[in-house]
């Protein structure tokens, strides 16, 4: 096998139902963010330590999840042979799944009303970094839906998921015995 | 407490003194990127070893201030009723903290004149990488800038702080007994 | 030596054969992500292990390549004295060169025909991580030569240059027995 085809060479490449787009391409740009986003999930799956051994599984999941995700982001909307492999079905139950864990996270990890530093053991920091690359695959996610249409499940999903990154680093923090720092001029914000 | 609320899961989100923005905005994407930086500042600091533990309240400062910058590049401009946080006064005070320590770093390692590969020590090459994504951020709030007036004071620290970040990571290999490398094509550029 | 000009305290910066553009540039972002992507390499090379010592060399050449890259992507296109460093024979002969270890890492990895889920071990992760970093790196140069003409020798070799990521990060599951996992809903996608 060559994985090389050298065809994406002068900067166009092929998307699922379309010829050749420039790689600079909106949609690119949004699966693309996904597969970097999946890329840190592996990294932060690979240092969990003994305390936080439970969220691999977890974390493998919403990497099977996030390649049906990528998948449909990498479907041109014209295309009328696909259909996107994330169906209302799929992502109102693996939305749920999501909210479950993060209510159990939360409620495991001691109350705050305000932000706190983004930081503690080394996998609770990956969480975060997770956290906000999620966040930076939403935007480029909502970019393209100004662009083109989309399977507008894969937002709902994204969303939340950066909710469970907050959820599950602090919880990793609680099994590390680690405080969270709070932000020192903040007001109370969460509610 | 419920942390998700699933307002945001049509592509819309709050900011401080407008109601619902698209999250592609280049508002969004400043602070988010913030946010981003901020995070990998607290892994950073999460692997410090015992010989770069000095760095720890730097970075947490660090993360305190990011958190100010944040909210003000989180205010919309016409929003009468919020004022800067990260004032004149503050910004310079701050600049020069960061002034301070960069002219210690660069005294205590090898004079260069050339380029160096950012590399090393596990922390250094952290704090290479927050190099690189402070300069990103500062891109996103220069774009911002474009767009809408933000607190031009932000953009002071935030150029600093990537020089913080490069001085800082020739300190931690001076720190680890570990040569920065030259990059073999490279003419003298410092002066 | 100080580091910081504070000539770039406002949003603008120099290139090289110009004087001062916004930091916001397409060509700023383009060797701004080059940058991100080098120092994401440094980090990587420092977690290898034992098992994967062999690579270290090949990162650091990676890393002096990608300078020789940065500084063609730095330099305008109307600037008349400097020619870029990056010539023909070079990105031939390193472009080969990626060939020829993706060749032989292809070889030493068990066959698949679908996606794996980027993970592993953490040098595995890391490599997959460079790999997205890469191409969104390309995805920036892409960009760029929309707007202005670039050397397009590096667009190859940076193409190939996440292939190359993508058979490291499997050579090194290898080396650390390791099992890729595959993308479960996956149908053959490798020929
Ligand atoms: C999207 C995509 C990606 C996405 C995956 C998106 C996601 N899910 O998250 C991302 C960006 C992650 C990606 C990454 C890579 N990719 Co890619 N990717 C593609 C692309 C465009 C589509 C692949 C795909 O999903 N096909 C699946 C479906 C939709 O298509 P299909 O198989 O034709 O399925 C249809 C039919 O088969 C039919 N069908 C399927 N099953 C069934 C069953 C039944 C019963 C029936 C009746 C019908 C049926 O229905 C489907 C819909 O019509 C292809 C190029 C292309 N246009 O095919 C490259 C491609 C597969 N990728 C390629 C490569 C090299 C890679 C990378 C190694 C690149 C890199 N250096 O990072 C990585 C590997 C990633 C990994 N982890 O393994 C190469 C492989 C080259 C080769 N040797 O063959 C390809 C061919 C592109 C190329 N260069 O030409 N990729
Ligand atoms: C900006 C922002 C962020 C920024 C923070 C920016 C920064 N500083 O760097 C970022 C992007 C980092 C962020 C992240 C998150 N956020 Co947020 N964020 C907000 C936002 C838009 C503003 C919060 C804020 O700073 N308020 C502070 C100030 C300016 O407002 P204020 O409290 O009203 O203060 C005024 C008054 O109180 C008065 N005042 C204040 N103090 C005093 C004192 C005196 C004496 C007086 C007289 C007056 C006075 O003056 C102020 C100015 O008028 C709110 C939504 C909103 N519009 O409120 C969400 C919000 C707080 N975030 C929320 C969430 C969920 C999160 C995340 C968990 C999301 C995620 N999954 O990543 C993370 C958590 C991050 C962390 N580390 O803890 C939710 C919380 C939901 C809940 N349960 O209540 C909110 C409410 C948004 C929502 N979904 O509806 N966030
Ligand atoms: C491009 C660039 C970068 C790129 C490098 C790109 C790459 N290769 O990947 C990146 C973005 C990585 C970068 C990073 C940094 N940079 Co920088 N960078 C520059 C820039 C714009 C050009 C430097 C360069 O490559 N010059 C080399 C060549 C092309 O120019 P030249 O030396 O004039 O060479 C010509 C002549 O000398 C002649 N020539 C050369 N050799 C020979 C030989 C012979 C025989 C002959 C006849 C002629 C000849 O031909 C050449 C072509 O005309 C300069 C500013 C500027 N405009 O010079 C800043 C500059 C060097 N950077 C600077 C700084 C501070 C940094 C960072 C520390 C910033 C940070 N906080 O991250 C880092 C350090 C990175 C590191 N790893 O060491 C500062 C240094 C300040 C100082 N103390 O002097 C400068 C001066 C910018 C400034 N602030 O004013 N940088
Ligand atoms: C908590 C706050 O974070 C902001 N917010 C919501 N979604 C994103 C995103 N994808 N990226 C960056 N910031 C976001 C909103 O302002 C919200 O109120
Ligand atoms: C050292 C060189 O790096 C470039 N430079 C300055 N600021 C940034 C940034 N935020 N991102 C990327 N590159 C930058 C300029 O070209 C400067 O001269
Ligand atoms: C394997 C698939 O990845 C996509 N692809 C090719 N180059 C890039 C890039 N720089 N960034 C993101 N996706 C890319 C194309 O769709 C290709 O077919
Ligand atoms: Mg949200
Ligand atoms: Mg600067
Ligand atoms: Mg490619």
């Amino acid at each position: 096998m060559k994985i090389y085809t050298r065809h994406g060479d002068k900067g166009k490449t092929q998307i699922i139902g379309a010829s050749m787009i420039p790689k600079s391409d909106s949609r690119v740009e949004a699966y693309g963010t996904v597969d970097e986003l999946n890329s840190w999930i592996g990294y932060t799956a690979s240092i969990l330590t003994g305390k936080t051994q439970e969220m691999r599984a977890e974390l493998e999941e919403i990497q099977q999840i996030l390649f049906d995700i990528g998948r449909d982001l990498a479907t041109i909307s014209t295309d009328k042979k696909h259909e996107y492999v994330f169906t209302d079905d799929l992502s109102a139950k693996q939305t749920k799944w999501l909210e479950d864990i993060i209510d159990k996270y939360v409620a495991a990890a001691p109350k705050i009303d305000r932000f706190i530093l983004p930081g503690g053991s080394p996998e609770a920091s990956a969480l975060h970094v997770a956290r906000t690359i999620t966040r930076r695959a939403e935007r480029r996610i909502v970019a393209l839906q100004e662009q083109d249409s989309i399977n507008s499940n894969t937002l709902v999903f994204i969303n939340r998921l950066s909710d469970y990154f907050f959820a599950a680093a602090r919880y990793a923090n609680v099994k590390n015995d680690q405080d969270d720092i709070l932000y020192r001029n903040g007001n109370p914000v969460f509610k």
